[in-house]
């Protein structure tokens, strides 16, 4: 794990800022804007967690064309997938019932990067470009507080007031190389686990969402073929599609492909903010959903009832805890203890449907499954006791008994 | 509440029997054959809770054909719907987040009117089809038990050993006015909140379910226009479909056309059942499913942040206790002591197209919502305060950031 | 409940700020410092919440020599037992197992005669006397803010620097008529239900509390002769004590006289406090520990054991939530309505001897009572039916039985 | 792990039968008792978890003279303290806020050597001597059941109607070498975690206890000098007492000593039995409810604020689960990893002073401690940022406070 110490390796002569940096005019502009609010240099990191676009070595050039003293960019995106993505899948994790978490879960990664970056230049301020009613600021902070103690954090669009016009007229004053030209109606985040879409016209939440606002997912409403697919999990871990062996990076982009275009997973909702308003949410994440929907079907054949009660529960919290930011706490590495223990028998295969925007489980099958057909079969062949059946019920419900016959009095 | 007295009323020169009939096979021949193995009289009650099928008057007269000494039957569809399908919708209560206790809810008030029945005529013992190894035993007996504390449980099929062959033989050789021809290969239990379908075909959990065996729903495969409705709540209850005002039956059974047509609510799923075994259960509830969403997603608008998180886990544990047949228990009561005060605010509209097995929100509009334009809002008029976010998140993830210092040393 | 709209009644030419005030040197300086920093009137108000020290009409009249223009004083006490100390009972609540939530029950009662105050003067601000590092402030704030909306807070000692040395200097430069002498070594926040001391000896938590920090306790180690009290409950509400009717105030008065002759409710803990660091605390409960005790073991005699278990849960939860400053949230009125709920059937006599730091029950009866002898006893007379246990356990064990047997595997 | 095949691996001529043997009357005529219903032959098997009493060889011996074929005993003292004990420790376990789960954590280890001796022997059932409305038959057969998934189960007194009389005369009859004199009015069953202690004067709940039941304990009211203690821990593991290394077992024998001399861990309660009764027990367990004391506090010092909160849940659960005879359950295993990842600071020393039945803590040291006197202290040298304060509680009251403005409406 990176590490900061408190006191940076050496003392540089300028005080260093390290900015995660996306190559859009936002963070293109900070570089400068942070430089002449501080007097610092600033060092531009960018972490490919699978969001696309330009090539990465683009956007370092660009970084050190707007004023940056260095560039980094690292290719994070099978560590997103495996450290990040993976956990989630096995924690079936969907906040609020709805949403897979998919910006909640590219934050710690990214962290991690920066301060290492951090660390490695000696830089003693982290910076982003969240603005401050978001849950973003927060999972960054939290995330660099942890990892590196001793860091302060900046965020220019919050503290230093950089609105966007202002900072398309530090782009035009300055000559950055950036086009500056219409804004996109959109604010966009995505990676390789899903897309986020807000946009001023969702803002009034009883607007329905439009069709172009969606990138990941085609339109499920239009007539096509149905897909089957076949996914394949070992302890929890997706490693083959349709048989043919895969990492997680390629587990999700593959059913991102092929779920994206039945249009699966598309989700629009009102959301709980960490910082205490609610706020109107578009994502799509059709492979995060096609991933959770079959590795959820395959705990159902091979997790214990009580085991399973119970790891609801703790999903719930877990998928709460990434979402407000604490990714790095000692409660999420608990409950984590808790959910690799639960997925030490998820192994199987689960057959899905992809069409008209739903991937719909038609078949199950497992070494590990607890699904017992003699047990379970109404047919001859009936291993199944009946006749214990009467003293388990009068002593299951006895205490409910017990208190019945008083509360009848 | 119905109550019966340990000792009855009055005391029959014979023995009675209260029986749960339905008009079928089973509980036909069950009539002649408690009287057989008990030498009591059998009193038959069948409740209409929306399921559907025969005349309530011709079952009635088919009971005494088969030799009931009294053949009652009840109404019980409003009462169903407001007294138990309601509550659930208040709960979001879906079992293992699939299934919506379509039969789970229908057993209680079916035992509130054997009860009663028991009471009237003086009955010592109430009688059900069930077999020994599902969970339906367990509904009526733990139910029968809390309601009517001196009344014993007997299940033909469970305790005379009545199978299906031997019932048939019991009809043919007492000329029993029922037919015995080909028995279905599906064993079905339905009312108005849902179906219910085992077959033997579907035992095998990697064959996925053929269409036929579907009647509350079409195939959402089929291309079809949309449909779109608005869904109006009061504190929780449906009131109004498209702006015309309804009971809560009546918003069950349009919304089970509607949203049936679309081929919403179709539930395959393996189940963890009370009794200990995993079983294969394919369910179709459309109006359920479609009123639970909405329902839902109201609250996500209406219901302040904290209490949303807690109530997932009680409408989580409200589910399984319904589903484990304590509905007459004190923690159920307690539980919606908790969920009415919940829903107090759940108050609005909520717009959805029904399409392609899917109910998906568009809109929502509510007098008590907590979502707020104007903090929510990214544009000009923001009201959202943002130098407190700073202040917020350092002491927010103060005491994960202590330890993260002890950790990392 | 009171309320204050945004928009005070009458525009006062001055601004006005109501004051939460205690009558000591703090509170009676702020007075003036308020006054000083912000150009407005200060209105001084002081809740009696069972503190005991000073006559109510000698604070009011010093508020008034202070600088106040307008003093009120208010005798909540039977109010603060009766809406908040009783829920805390009902709820058996312990912050962390421990702690009877003293100080944090207090300040929602006396945030509402503020809020009333605020509103009946039209002040637009409301002051109190914490600083910035404890859960007093938060609860103050979150309180005002939920009953007054429109109320801004301040806090002198965090907001202004009102150090205590500025403080004292500020005093006599004023010739406020209060003693400034010598400052008392430890910090004390008390009511009625308990009293809680801080000191900084007791800061390095390998220190053990000394005897004479302590005034609601004498030292349990002295020897004396136990005290035998009778407790009575009527729905989770204690009614008499030793057969004599008394209110829920004359519960806790009686109590904390009674149970801290013998050292009962010493509490010497390290919390977890809402802003995010771990503090030693120290506080004395006589009173609340031996009502908990006896509240608590009744409901083990009452209440059935699943509504038990999942209560455990509710107290855990409304403990921290009030604890954090949440009392007027929907979440808390949400569990209350759990929690009184279950309290329906805890009527009933608890018979406990207070002796060596001890509450310990030796005795309960109750008309409610779900422990039945005929079932429990293994005398002659018995009349639970074992032979159903055999089919019982088979089935209790049947799903975790099935897993072990593929785990052994 | 010790597992049995369902098929013995070799056919013996006669049928065998383990027998969980205690050298007392009851399970000495059980010997004799189940060869002559079952015609089978008996093996006892003694196991030691600290129980005291006769020597083990004695016991062995009494066996064979009663008819055992094979005799067996093992010393488990180590292996329960280590594997049963030490896990109850750190999962602070205590059945309704109370109970240290004594005889519930020995049947886990008893089954453990009664299946691996049916592997050895070839036997097909195991016996016990449970009745049938207790906690303990449901410990040893899910136990028995999770193990050696094979085997039967048979319960003497339970299921051959094995009465207290009965067996007597059986003794006297059969001239087997035990006294049966008078039999004691107590029900006793022991290990070195603690004693139960059932006796028929105290099934009347309004009755005390009285004081020649105890043994661990001595009477708590007399007076004598106080003892304190320092108790070190290591990631959750006892390692010393008072600077003297010592093994689980021995930190738990060297407690029962000191602690009990004080009457420290005494617990009477009516107590929720798993069967759906409420029972009257009675127990002593002075160096487990010392150990629990400790270790609960030091995880105060050492384990962040959210992990503690959401322990105490998982806590609960497990104390339940342990307490219902699942320990060989998927739940168990995966709360213990929770746990064990939770318990992984948890390293220090706690000082306690043991005395009038009390085990008080008054002082804590860590190197692992999350308590920091900078940010506790109100002294100067406090690096608390006072002025983040207000933001944060803005930010964390908000949805609460947006809930209020709307419910004050």
């Amino acid at each position: 794990m990176p590490v900061v110490e408190c006191t940076a390796r050496r003392s540089p002569v300028t005080e260093r800022v390290v900015l995660a940096y996306s190559g859009g005019l936002d963070t293109s502009v900070a570089i400068g804007w942070i430089a002449e609010e501080t007097g610092a240099e600033v060092i531009a990191v960018a972490v490919d967690v699978g969001q696309g676009g330009e090539d990465l070595d683009v956007i370092r050039k660009r970084a050190l064309a707007c004023g940056a003293v260095e560039a980094e960019v690292a290719d994070a995106r099978d560590e997103f997938a495996d450290e990040y993505c993976l956990p989630a899948v096995k924690a079936n994790a969907l906040y609020m019932d709805r949403y897979p978490l998919v910006s909640a879960l590219s934050r710690p990664v990214i962290v991690k990067h920066l301060v290492a970056a951090a660390k490695k230049h000696g830089a003693g301020t982290v910076a982003h470009g969240c603005t401050g009613k978001g849950n973003d600021q927060v999972r960054f902070e939290a995330g660099i507080q942890a990892l590196g103690p001793g860091l302060k954090c900046v965020a220019p669009v919050r503290d230093y007031a950089m609105t966007r016009d202002r900072a398309i007229a530090f782009c035009e004053d300055k000559g950055l190389p950036i086009a500056t030209t219409k804004k996109s109606p959109y604010s966009i985040d995505q990676n390789v686990f899903g897309r986020a879409v807000e946009t001023g016209f969702l803002e009034d939440i009883w607007n329905g969402p439009v069709e172009d606002i969606y990138e990941y997912t085609s339109n499920p409403a239009t007539p096509r073929e149905a897909d089957e697919v076949v996914i394949s999990f070992k302890e929890g871990v997706p490693v083959a599609v349709d048989g043919r062996p895969v990492t997680v990076l390629q587990a999700i982009q593959q059913l991102n492909e092929r779920a994206g275009v039945h249009g699966v997973g598309r989700i629009d909702m009102v959301e709980d903010r960490l910082v205490g308003i609610k706020s109107r949410e578009v994502y799509e994440a059709p492979g995060a959903i096609a991933l959770i929907t079959a590795h959820s079907e395959l705990e159902s054949v091979t997790v214990e009832r009580e085991l399973a009660r119970y790891k609801r529960q703790v999903e719930q919290r877990w998928g709460e805890l990434v979402y407000d930011g604490l990714w790095f706490s000692p409660l999420k590495r608990a409950l984590d203890g808790f959910i690799d223990e639960a997925n030490q028998h998820v192994t199987g295969d689960i057959r899905m449907t992809l069409h008209g925007g739903r991937a719909v489980v038609t078949g199950r099958r497992s070494q590990e499954s607890l699904y017992d057909f003699n047990l379970a079969t109404y047919d001859t062949g009936d291993t199944f006791d009946q006749s214990k059946a009467q003293g388990f019920i009068d002593i299951f419900a006895l205490s409910s008994r017990i208190a019945a016959k008083r509360d009848l009095a």
